[in-house]
């Protein structure tokens, strides 16, 4: 039997699994529901001993637990995978929008209706149908890598304790790559895998005039006024092409291939439609020379999240404010560090304050790195391979603007990301009427079952 | 018996009955105290009765008595000249920091403590020896003009009635010169004259963006962001010498003379010291080419009072955000109409929007005209004649940077200013333990002795 007609085979148990997993209101940023988010670990770790993972164990950590499935490949030479997914699941409200119960999942034609069916119980699932699709067509009782399943309870509440966990089971963990599933494709019939989400750094600007604040009449144009100093040195971070100005922002940079370019611009991509999407933004603007989807995706960014000073309640007050705030916030792709962005903004207040102004730069945290897979590196040429192949279509190649934990799994695991994932962008996760197209939960296990034996040869050949 | 000797004689009277004056709690901006401004205004209408005004009148208003006092000259050619100043006094909180009552005038050397020894009854009331003192000296029973006092109950909480009463009686009100006793001189051993007050216009800003804040990692870098926006236009509502942008701003503009910016520079000042009554600003900075003191008193600026849009909350939100604010304000002097700011503004903003983003301008009021007189001016020179006749000495002149309803009596009465005033910047006007300089308030009686026959000779000669 090969893997498509597994697949087929199964697919009714499937989705009634599915379905008993869903009906746990796993709601991590709840915390009258924290028993829930247990309960679903419990289930899933005792779905997968069913399933036959030798080893199944559910990972404390200081707030939710994640569950961890290994399943060994029968040679001790072979690569070993980390897949990660989350069991965790947004709040459901407003209630009264969603037409079914959020969490009794609920099929209509094609599409299952649900809380967690897209994002990301539905995208673990397809794994455990594809491992033993691909075991079932092989006639084997052993993937042809090593199989670590790593699905997280707090992803939806901001991953506090997930780069504390990794630290800690670094070594159980050890992998050649890591397969991404909790991400989307373009279209249900334009498949696609994401290859980098960008990072962040953030800052906050504070801008410090006259100890108190002035009457405009008496003293207003003949000292600084720290709105002025934040208007002036803001208005300067970026030049008139779009580019960020801060000195070596752009060092490192990994700049976008033609290749990638090429296939980036074979996505059918609806600009006036992506704009109406952007809260009816009124244009499209940013770096020159670069489309929308290489801005969002592949270029770095400097934005002023928010800004404030003076009087900003009703009505006039005619002062020389004493003092300007900002918060900014930095869009990161490959090859930048944080902390490098972090000092280079340091830096450029200094130099740009002008005389009278005091600044103060308050950094809240390490920030956040962006991740990236090269289009033709070994593991995404390989999960390309097995798309396609479940697909019977070209994949093209999608990024994302913004990251989670992946960053994280990425630098401590000191592995390679590969992003096999069948949800789509009209999937409303985090909104009312979640739902997941059923089919597209059966190619992505049939991906999956593809994906060890593309990833077998190819992170061998790699290693050789 | 000349006007010195008057004074002289007259002044342990005249401070007993300033006293008595001063006792009335007349603070316009509290409502618990609307009756003891009705109070002050009876009691300077009986006091001028007593020294014989033929006229005299207590003037309703929307909300609080100005008191009118007529003495015509006995030439009925002579000019006539008002005579400014309120009875109404600042709030007198914190009572704590107060060394005597406030309400108790109490002599400590040369200075009377108390919430309107300075600000304004002091100085209203030497108008009272000085009128009597003119008249003694010339052993007439009438002035050589026609001396109108109109004495307002409202100007420290806003003058919210006085251009309509301005207009109601502008009839009776006419004038040849308008006397405002309610400013300072540079210091005691410098006298001067006040010869402008800068006028204001103000606008409020909003730019918005898309309808709803935006993910920045989704759509950051390639949509317009309404803060950036925002910081790019009012960073280019100065050049870099520190002028104002918009276009014909500066037409019209009167432009400071040789000779008063001579005058300017012969005032002791201490930019150091000003710096530090400036909130410990830490430069002096303004439109290039222009001191400190002529930036703030004769040159027209662009000053930004306040600033907001996005996230100004705690810790951080990564958005593109739908909107950003600011309140703007512009002084004005002497050949600028707010209204034509007003438009300037807007076309400003209209030019300046960039694609993508909207911008709406609100115009709060219709703003305020500067008040101006030429220091070579008939009446101003008469003035300075008078003051310096009392003091002895040069008299400088300065100007103010805010105003008061000093522009409305100047437009609607349609007569020139000529500020006579011996207020001193640090008698703590508006703050805690105000005192006056008694000597000065002397000179201000005798400075308006002298004035009348100043006025009459200088106002008759101009007519002719």
């Amino acid at each position: 039997m090969d893997v498509a007609a597994f697949v087929e085979a199964n697919k009714g148990a499937f989705f009634a699994d599915l379905k008993e997993w869903l009906a746990i209101p796993s709601i991590s940023g709840d915390p009258a529901r924290a028993d829930d988010v247990r309960r679903s670990a419990e289930w899933l770790a005792n779905y997968l001993r069913g399933l036959g993972f030798p080893t199944v164990e559910v990972w404390e950590t200081g707030g939710l637990p994640s569950v961890f499935a290994e399943w060994p490949a029968a040679d001790p030479e072979a690569p070993s995978v980390v897949v990660y997914g989350h069991h965790d699941v947004q709040p459901v409200e407003p209630l009264e929008e969603w037409d079914t119960d959020p969490f009794v999942a609920t099929e209509k034609g094609d599409r299952l209706y649900g809380r967690g069916t897209s994002d990301d119980k539905g995208q673990v699932f397809f794994h455990t149908l594809g491992v033993r699709a691909a075991m079932a067509a092989a006639g084997t009782d052993a993937p042809p890598v090593t199989i670590k399943l790593l699905v997280e309870g707090e992803e939806e509440s901001g991953s506090a304790h997930f780069p504390d966990l990794l630290r800690e089971h670094r070594d159980r963990l050890a992998c050649d790559a890591v397969i991404i599933s909790d991400t989307t494709m373009w279209a249900a019939d334009v498949p696609s895998m994401c290859t980098g989400m960008r990072g962040m750094a953030e800052a906050e600007l504070s801008l410090y005039g006259p100890d108190t604040d002035l009457h405009s009449g008496s003293f207003g144009g003949a000292v600084p006024n720290p709105l002025h100093a934040l208007v002036s040195m803001l208005a300067a971070l970026h030049d008139d092409d779009g580019r960020v100005t801060l000195p070596g922002f752009y060092d490192g940079v990994i700049p976008l291939t033609d290749r990638e370019r090429e296939l980036f611009a074979k996505l059918p991509f609806d600009e006036e439609q992506w704009l109406r999407t952007a809260g009816n933004s009124g244009a499209a603007y940013g770096e020159k020379g670069y489309s929308t989807l290489e801005r969002i995706w592949a270029r770095p960014t400097a934005e002023i999240n928010g800004m404030w000073g003076g009087h900003i309640g009703p009505g006039g007050k005619t002062i020389v404010p004493r003092e300007a705030h900002a918060k900014v916030s930095f869009r990161l792709v490959a090859g930048q560090e944080p902390e490098r962005v972090h000092e280079a903004f340091r830096a450029w207040v200094a130099e740009h304050t002008p005389e009278g102004v005091r600044a103060e730069v308050t950094i809240p945290g390490g920030g956040v790195r962006a991740c990236f897979s090269p289009i033709d590196s070994p593991g995404v040429l390989a999960g390309r391979r097995a798309m396609e192949r479940a697909f019977g279509t070209e994949v093209l190649f999608t990024r994302e603007g913004g990251s989670g934990p992946e960053a994280d799994l990425a630098d401590i695991l000191q592995a390679p990301l590969v992003f096999v994932a069948v949800g789509l962008n009209d999937d409303r996760i985090h909104a009312p009427n979640e739902k997941v197209e059923m089919p597209l939960l059966l190619k992505g296990a049939e991906a999956a079952a593809y994906l060890w034996e593309e990833l077998a040869t190819a992170l061998k050949a790699d290693a050789r």
